[in-house]
């Protein structure tokens, strides 16, 4: 215990994200003050949506320039400060982009008794139940339909994948570049997956969904959202996760069509987050670990080691290079 | 009984609708074929829906050039030729832009008893169910929310208004021109309505809809759509009933903010069409009749007499003239 290395970002990108947007600094570890609890960086999850919370408030408060990175992820508590929590306890908290830090203890949760703590922030975590609550609770996926699922490859998407396989789809993903598409498929068990780098993924996703698309799981907006949308079947459901497409600089532009053909063909078109369906958190929760259990849903994780990395992880992350759930370990 | 009237379209617009793409000619009365009815045509619907079967296949079969504008309406059976419907019988038929067809007997209903007929065709009719079914149906709106509805001053849009009052909905409308603005407010009994044509109206919504808007009943989309969008509270319905901004010639450009506010906001955006909820049309009914009955829905009509008027009765409709449902008279 000795500093408090923290990364800041002094001036929020106009356009894309780069490294240099990023400023390592050293301070000293803080002191907790009243109600707060000292706590110790283990583990950051790197999402799509860090760049998103740079374009103003969302869901949450936006990032301000000057501010240490935000960030949610896995701690253990250095100094409980009087509070319920112990010593050593593992928490769930939005430390940001630093070695330590002191939180309000009512914005902590424990974290449940399970190893590897990975899972907690991967398969049994968002990533996990934001694929499940969006592919049951709004897109209500059904036996023998046809699901198409953008950023295939990206924490939510592989799973979006695997939980629609288990749950009966026909399961089409949509990623970038051949190789990723070749390892969806033969890893991780689509039944076949589009190069959107390619072209033409209109035409495509129209050859490949012959039956149409049911549900379309998007993760990405922009111009796929566009290709799926004109591929819909009556009464089809959008499940919107994400905009990843839109998140890094580009044209906010809209998909053409709408709403042209959400009025043609009846389709519905929702938005969500995973903080949306607390009811449904221990349902969704046992029915992966079941899956876990009998070896039927295969868990892909990116850990990279060192905080200094959390810069060259999002901006990989936001060029696509992860496969699973990218996460930073804190050293 | 001595001529069929028939109002062509020998080729399809390729920009704005005109009165010249219409041809009046005349030819014989048909005889009906085995299982087909002769009708003759008493009451036309007219509805910016006819603009958009001339883009394309939509819930139903395109418009081809050189076909008999395509019309839905009522209409009396001249001739049963064996069917189960008498002379005489009133019923509802795509008989088209003519003063006679023939049909077949199973693509006929019956019309209710009720007087006078316009009814059937307006608030009784698809104007009044798609209002209902909209705002209940996929809109699910409640008391104290804030309902929006472009429009307004058509005919589903009055009667969104007014249900949305009904329903304990405080309701601001969007129209063309201060004038029928003026009339919404003070005639039909919105809460205040607001002039699209006077520009700023995303600031103007924001304005008026002071805590936001919880359903957005959309008829037109484009730009109008867009404002709506930017100004949606959390977990807010769009109810895409329409596209007319779209129908006639412009660009089908899709609206900014799709999908990024859709998550953000956690909206629900849903098309439909009228006969999607068979199921709820008596209930739908009955609510309407309770409420003219007791002088609380008002209905308006806007009949044009002569079927050689139609073309200028549905140009006029797509440039906003209409004032409630219109419909022509065939004399």
């Amino acid at each position: 215990m000795t500093k408090n290395i923290q990364i800041t970002i002094p001036e929020l990108p106009s356009g894309k994200l780069t490294e240099s947007h990023f400023k390592l600094i050293e301070g000293e570890i803080p002191s907790p003050q009243k109600n707060q609890v000292l706590l110790k960086n283990i583990m950051l999850s790197i999402d799509a949506a860090n760049r998103a919370w740079m374009q103003g408030a969302t869901y949450r408060q936006a990032i301000e320039p000057g501010d240490v990175m935000h960030g949610y992820g896995i701690c253990s508590v250095v100094d409980p400060n009087g509070s319920h929590f112990k010593k050593g306890d593992f928490v769930f908290a939005e430390i940001g982009w630093q070695t330590y830090g002191v939180i309000s203890a009512t914005e902590i949760t424990a974290c449940p008794d399970h190893k590897p703590l990975s899972h907690l922030l991967s398969v049994l975590g968002i990533a996990g139940k934001t694929a499940h609550h969006g592919l049951v609770q709004i897109g209500k996926i059904k036996e023998g339909e046809t699901l198409l699922v953008s950023g295939a490859a990206g924490s939510v998407g592989n799973l979006v994948g695997q939980i629609g396989k288990l749950k009966g789809a026909k399961v089409i993903g949509i990623a970038g570049g051949q190789e990723k598409c070749d390892w969806l498929v033969n890893e991780v068990g689509f039944d076949a997956c589009l190069d959107y780098k390619a072209g033409k993924l209109g035409k495509a996703i129209a050859q490949t969904c012959d039956k149409g698309v049911d549900v379309y799981f998007d993760n990405v907006g922009g111009n796929i959202l566009q290709s799926a949308l004109f591929n819909m079947n009556q009464r089809g459901r959008i499940v919107c996760c994400g905009a990843v497409s839109l998140y890094d600089g580009q044209s906010l532009a809209g998909p053409v069509g709408i709403p042209g053909l959400i009025v043609v063909k009846r389709l519905k078109m929702e938005g969500f987050i995973v903080f949306d369906f607390p009811e449904k958190d221990v349902e969704a929760e046992n029915e992966i670990k079941t899956w876990i259990e009998r070896g039927e849903l295969k868990i892909y994780e990116d850990i990279i080691t060192g905080l200094s990395e959390a810069p060259k992880a999002l901006v990989g992350l936001l060029n696509g290079e992860n496969r699973g759930k990218r996460m930073v370990e804190v050293t």
